[in-house]
């Protein structure tokens, strides 16, 4: 098995979370609309994990809402949230530097109508609730701005973000898809009234989510049908999934202080390594930033990609940036918005560090980094440099 | 455990599904967008149950693309579809008795200005080419009509429905959930543009669906983001539960006129034996209908909740109709459509068989069947009758 250090894309399921899974693939699978004994145990096993759910969020059973994951709690906020609101105004702020679930996503409701600020985050990935408070206007109806960047892994500000809205009553959204299970999120300390998660980001189970919701009347549903979910969210509940995501998020949360404690250990081993690399630069901000995540510019060559598979020669998964676009050969928008030029944004590099990495790993990852770059801007194209 | 006798509603995870699904939680997890290989392993999964979904359903590889389920195959297609057709016009031809998932959407639609019209079927749920071709207007930009009815289980003439709106060049939509793993479904044999399928219909897992879309151009996308699925359908994708659902539709499929020999033998008995209680109806059509699907109206009850009730307690889960509005004392709007009156609406009856189900199964819940209409109609509110 290679040694996998891309856990910002994906992780594997947890132990825990598949062993309490397993029970209603073939036992409890009643459907949980079915009045019948079968059906109402999935319903309260549901109904468990909706109050588990929101336990680790800070919030209440009542403002949790299941989906197929990520970017369907983005998607369904963004245009349910607008939706609801579309009388007062169709003005939406967000940053140059989200998630394309996000981004594209208000990419085409632009094509229908919207109008989208995108604030400029600074080099390190910050927005300030200056520049929030001068992009308000009276038809503002979301703002939409991520709790931590998935490319570089700044954890950005937003219960100051979230305050600076509050004021002028305009509802805020954040993507807590990259930071949850990871950092802790508490809805109430954040002051959000719409947050958007994955299982898959914390050992959970691919294809389910959650959308934590503060007023549900302030959102129209995206997914229209059977009525579940009160309504909000159609489809039948995806019950397995929504208890591996409740049980690895929790595993997450208990573990978390010590975790962080490790993984801020193995992040300073990894970044002062690669710094010792020439020509090699961290981005994002040294301070705020999620556990385990370390993230570099390369000078001196033409793409990443190249550089991520001599490294998965070497046995190490790692990758360029953004997973969704991890085989594009474009340049990170992450990065461009952050400042780097085309070039430079091309030559990104990601190590997300995860519970099972150890020091050795690491050692033997920087060995593997330091022969892989070398290697690279020897033999292949010749790229760019931030001088 | 319970008698299980609410196939329709959903159905228990496969033993070799599961099996199958099992590698990709913990071990072959990577991200399939990811270059390295631990990615590329999973590009691969995927793309292999792609093709092999593609092989059950006669379609090409390319025209298959992953989902969450089947509510969200729906609204994507219904939305997608128009959206892609906008110019041309803005009206949708249906069905009365859709699934929610279909009507729900198109009355979402009609607020936002599409213009809907909704077939009535026959007493059996038949629709005729003729009342398709009256309705076919030149701003029709979609027909949607089911393959099977999940409250009655009629099996609709699809092949003569999609042909007439070919002649007519407006596409073709049908939500096939009901039906795929339950009868031979074939695409071209259909001839329609656009499928919708749910996974855990056929003992696939929950969450998990597909969309056959025989022109990829005519379809915009409903989730966006990371830009997969061809930049169709956006989401990290569900590698476990799409190979959860690509082995659970071959083996349904592999045992498929074993299964369905075995099923209508059943179905007989069932059918036969409650029609010997006075004054219950079958419903739907005697002929065209799913195997092991049984349905009826139950005269001289307020509410067929009341009968799901007594023949829980006695150990049988059997459904008053559709799944997602079990939990609800309304009439069904499926029987209202078959032109049943709100009273007798209320009193449906849905029994639907799985291959593990026995013959001793069926006369159990045959003796149980009489002493709960008995006692209901002893105890209960009183309902209506036919006559």
């Amino acid at each position: 098995m290679p040694v996998y250090m891309d856990h910002a894309a994906t992780t594997a399921l947890s132990d825990r979370a598949l062993e309490a899974m397993l029970p209603y693939f073939r036992e409890e699978f009643g459907n949980p609309s079915a009045i019948y004994s079968l059906g109402q145990t999935s319903k309260n096993v549901l109904e468990k994990c909706r109050a588990r759910m929101a336990a680790c969020l800070g919030a209440l059973p009542t403002e949790i809402f299941f989906t197929s994951g990520g970017t369907e709690s983005d998607n369904w906020i963004l245009r349910g949230a607008c939706s609801a609101r579309r009388q007062r105004g169709r003005h939406v702020i967000t940053t140059a530097f989200e998630h394309n679930a996000v981004l594209r996503t208000l990419e085409q409701m632009e094509k229908d109508g919207a109008e989208v600020t995108r604030l400029e985050p600074d080099r390190k990935g910050r927005i300030t609730p200056q520049q929030l408070e001068e992009a308000i206007r009276p038809d503002t109806v979301l703002v939409s701005v991520m709790l931590a960047n998935n490319v570089v892994g700044t954890v950005l500000d937003i219960p100051a973000l979230a305050k600076t809205a509050r004021v002028h009553r305009v509802p805020f959204h954040t993507d807590a898809v990259q930071a949850v299970g990871h950092i802790s999120v508490d809805v109430r300390k954040l002051g959000v009234d719409f947050l958007s998660l994955s299982a898959h980001k914390f050992n959970g189970p691919r294809g389910v989510g959650a959308v934590y919701c503060r007023l549900p009347n302030r959102l129209t549903p995206l997914l229209t049908g059977g009525g579940q979910e009160k309504e909000l969210r159609s489809g039948t509940e995806n019950v397995p999934g929504i208890v591996g995501m409740t049980t690895a998020l929790e595993e997450s949360l208990e573990a978390l202080d010590e975790r962080t404690a490790r993984l801020r250990g193995l992040q300073e081993r990894i970044i002062s390594g690669v710094l010792e690399i020439p020509g090699i630069h961290l981005t994002g901000d040294p301070e705020n930033r999620l556990p385990g995540f370390c993230s570099f510019i390369v000078e001196g060559i033409f793409h990443s990609v190249y550089l991520v598979n001599e490294m998965n020669e070497r046995g190490f998964c790692i990758s360029s940036g953004s997973a969704c676009s991890a085989a594009s050969r474009e340049s990170s928008h992450v990065l461009m918005a952050l400042g780097y030029d085309k070039a430079l944004a091309g030559a990104g590099l990601r190590i997300t560090l995860g519970a099972e990495n150890t020091e050795k790993d690491v050692d033997l990852a920087l060995a593997a980094l330091r022969e892989s770059v070398e290697k690279v801007r020897r033999e292949k194209p010749p790229g760019a440099s931030l001088l």
